[in-house]
């Protein structure tokens, strides 16, 4: 618990497992990984000695942290970008006559890009499992109360009694669909390697070997320079406020169910108030629909990004840094209240 | 053209062709086109009087429009839908004793949601096609001034030299990504049918096999029910978002190739200007950048739909039947602008 | 009504009387109101011939749309602003030799700002009007209803009572404080008149005195030119979301009133439903709510456009127009359904 | 500098100084100001023992962090509001008798929205201050190179020559209009009290008297409880959209004005590339358009919340926590950046 520096606000709708893939130290640890990757790539192509490749890898291992890491977070409020900080640090950290061979034919891009899709697939690993946990919760409560008679609304009415199951069934198929999507995405998060103007010339004329060496080393999916052309950071954001918008239907669901005058659910560890003992407020499910709109306006926010004017857009690209990372700490923290709330739920006999 | 009643920018950032699909008459056809499917399905599985399948095809001939549109104009803005006051006239239209099989077992939402799918499935076509075009356009504008030096540029300023060939491929690449997009699309569009409150129950013991047979009699891919999972109108709205802002990053790269002090490339039929008659505006361009924030902004908005509450939400459907259709409207006009401009430009030599 | 151009969803949530504001004829209208005027206004300061600006104004009266407006709309697919062909028109149209003095000193946006802000005092006049009605409404609502009790809800669950009174005054007070925003703005709506690029240099060295005597003319505001600061549209595009907000909690309100459990209100007018008889639907209340949140996200696409770069910018300022439009229209559709939604609402006795 | 937990982009578009009056620290501290003044407010009025009082405000100097606020973490987890735990705290640190006399009639949206009213005094303060000095830097910058010629722009085409002065004069009216809004802004921040349901029962029958008195002691506006109505909040989000698009829009023209083939403004402290040693890329003016579009984007996703459904909306709220400081914290970023980019600004001759 850090009360200084955090608002109050994360500690129910923040999610610290998600993001510490975006905090500063593993965004470094994953610039450094391609940096390390692509000269081992570079030399198991013989475009770079065996020698040089190791040096860089051991200059990165005893690279130290974080004493290195204020040089680059000074460089990224010079530079808008921190790879070249990044880049002088690890040169200077490489015995010669080795250095030269640091970063060859890459440009900032290659390496942010890249260092990003190695962290959306960690993220995306932990969204999955809990996912899936989540979907288990779903299953357990339908065993238990499925029967349960529950009357269906429609436009704000009742329309017809239907059963727990029914109702549950209406919030698992969605959510299935976003798992299936998961997964695909995380099978095709793309390499980023394309040299200062996206051409790829300056690796050289084995640059198609190269990229699907590097490909396979950081088990990203082989793919074109991207630099200009957003849609795989798109993607992510429509997953992410996919995901958010199906838990928020669910959430808001959940609080009208659990109204007072509805009782159809009752919800566990209703939160107090602070000027009424007898309240037991529907906590998680309001920040379930709060998470929902939260994505959902993001993307839209997002999407501007896909103006990105020129072979590449210091304004655009920094938008995506402001909003993609936060879209993916709010996936996470949403799934965990869904999880915690449906766990606790019991559909109460009318 | 008619100057009366729609605003001027629509004859800049409007699409007749594309908005026709989202007209009343429209609508309306498409409605009585799942009613008659319905009935002709439920006719082919023995539901259904075979002779009652076909009254319900007479009527649905003889059913004078626009008589007809009024009472269903008016039963929208009393019903919040237009179903009920359909139904009801279908059902005053039909030859006794048939009228009793009109809309059998379905509900509002099948007829409105169905109906919408229909109508995407033509507006999808169309784009197909001016994508298609558009996609020849720059190649062609590859192969004439492909060889042409560019200076690449990156975070607004002069990087490395390239070509034109080389800028045209950075457009060109993720536009081919979307064509494959609105394919894989179209091919499953699908049907909606759940009956009252989304169980299918209404539609007897056979309701997968009508479900099958009436998505193969209207050409959608069979689905289960998805009243209350929206996730097959995001997926459309961000692909309109997706060609949109593709395509607003060209004519932002247009415009600021065209620059007065840049001229790296000269737009046909710039727009005049009231005050200086040496102004060639490259108008094009810029509504290219509008239409793209548009439907990135209009994402968003769509986005908050997806928190679609109880069984079947007024509010959050009559979000999307507000935004979807302008964000196809855009994204046919933006592929028009595209075209014109893209056959009207030429690369300049430096 | 026309069934064959507009979508249904107009007939529920478009306002025809607010839309002809802003359809072509009433903007040429506006255009040629301005052109008109400035002529006059320079005849009165003695810097156009008098005869000129007679000339001028008998062309006006004569010229003869709708067969003008073809070539304005013409026009405006090909400048991306409606001015130089209106202008070429009108030029045509005026007995010489004082066809010089048309558009003296003129930009485009000169023209085509000042024309928005006429037909926005014509749309606030209107929304002014509404409010105060709705006000009405709500106190009427108030004497007949207001010592019924009703149970005060927070967090989605029952907190203490209260009475319909208390109720009703929750959502009168932020609604008059609107009223008092739309009485401001209408009296600080700013008249545009820069020239070319936005010095006043065009009109000559009584540049100051002309602007007064022009928004003295037509009942603007004086003010500074503001050809690249669109703070003026972001005030009304934010008043447009403020109201519809507003209205959107009053319609999810009673949504929530009205709902089968609870039954504190009885909403008049109820909206059928296609498959279940015994159905009231709160379409109305519905439809608030989708207003409310279609005004906000419109708000925060229309601020995307104060990026207006350099001194004119064509992709921020179209995207103005393809928005606040919008927005206008929700506001008056939001208040008409909100009046007759609480004239028809009775709250109901625990 | 803390690495571990930071995302890099903070380095450039963070303000650690606007943050902190977002952080938990500050948050708790605001709020207990509310309980002790209120504790003093209430035996001003002889309405609790002045030795209660007394009490109180000893207790909250005594009480020690951050033990307690490990507390209040939680119980904002579980709460959804941090004040239930936070009262549980500060009545076990106060001497009996007295402690039944805290938060006495309050409610916890009375500490919430009051503490944030306080924390944005500060913000506007610091925010105005800056903003002072940004307005001198532009007087500087036209005194210096105010005779330069500058080519303006009109639809990113040359138009006609004006001066630097006359450019500067663009970026200079909207921004001083600005600074009004916030100085006004700042004198109308209001006071929330209202007790559970708003209507300000639970403080007695001299409610009136207590506001008024609460208000004057905290330096804020009096003003009726404005518990669902969330006005306030917009009129903030809108200041920050609008100052945040008006620096993006300085940005902007400073990043088109130092392109490579314009020349028309050098910028200092250009950031390096680690491609291209040659290039200096314009970060500062990046960084503002990225920061504009982030607060209009984040602004219409604020406008979601106006809809607060009953009397207290605990998924509206939350929405605004999670949205409001991020805008205020990118207003303060874009001064800090827009003031040494415009220090460091040279116009060119042509």
């Amino acid at each position: 618990m850090e009360p200084s520096t955090r608002p109050l606000v994360e500690d129910l709708t923040g999610d610290p497992e998600i993001a510490r893939h975006f905090a500063a130290e593993a965004e470094l640890a994953a610039m450094l990984r391609f940096e390390r990757e692509l000269a081992e790539a570079q030399a198991a192509l013989g475009l770079v000695p065996a020698e040089a490749a190791a040096a860089i890898g051991r200059a990165i291992e005893n690279l130290s942290w974080p004493s290195a890491a204020a040089g680059v977070q000074q460089g990224m409020a010079r530079d808008g970008v921190p790879v070249p900080a990044l880049v002088r640090a690890l040169r200077a950290a490489v015995d010669e006559p080795h250095a030269a061979f640091v970063h060859g034919g890459a440009t900032s891009q290659d390496v942010v890009d890249t260092g990003l899709m190695l962290r959306l697939r960690a993220v995306l690993a932990e969204l999955q499992t809990r996912l899936g946990t989540l979907l288990a919760s779903l299953d357990a409560l339908a065993a238990r109360d499925g029967t349960i008679a529950v009357m269906a609304q429609t436009r704000m009415q009742a329309a017809l009694p239907f059963t727990a199951s029914d109702k549950i069934a209406t919030w698992r198929a969605p959510l299935a669909g976003v798992l299936r999507r998961l997964d695909e995405r995380a099978r095709h998060l793309p390499l980023q390697l394309g040299g200062p103007i996206g051409t790829g010339d300056s690796f050289g004329s084995r640059f198609a070997e190269l990229r699907a060496e590097l490909a396979g080393r950081l088990g990203l999916a082989d793919a074109a320079p991207w630099h200009s052309d957003r849609t795989p950071i798109l993607d992510m954001a429509q997953l992410f406020a996919l995901l958010n918008g199906t838990l928020g239907k669910i959430g808001q669901d959940l609080a009208l169910l659990a109204q007072s005058d509805r009782g159809a659910i009752r919800l566990a560890g209703g939160g107090g108030s602070s000027a009424m003992a007898h309240k037991s407020n529907p906590v998680g499910a309001e920040a379930l629909v709060a998470l929902g709109r939260f994505n959902a306006g993001l993307l839209g926010l997002l999407a501007q990004s896909l103006i990105h004017e020129n072979e590449r857009s210091g304004a655009a690209w920094t938008l995506e840094w402001m909003v993609l990372p936060q879209m993916a700490e709010a996936s996470g923290a949403a799934l965990r209240i869904a999880d915690e709330l449906l766990r606790g739920a019991r559909f109460q006999k009318p």
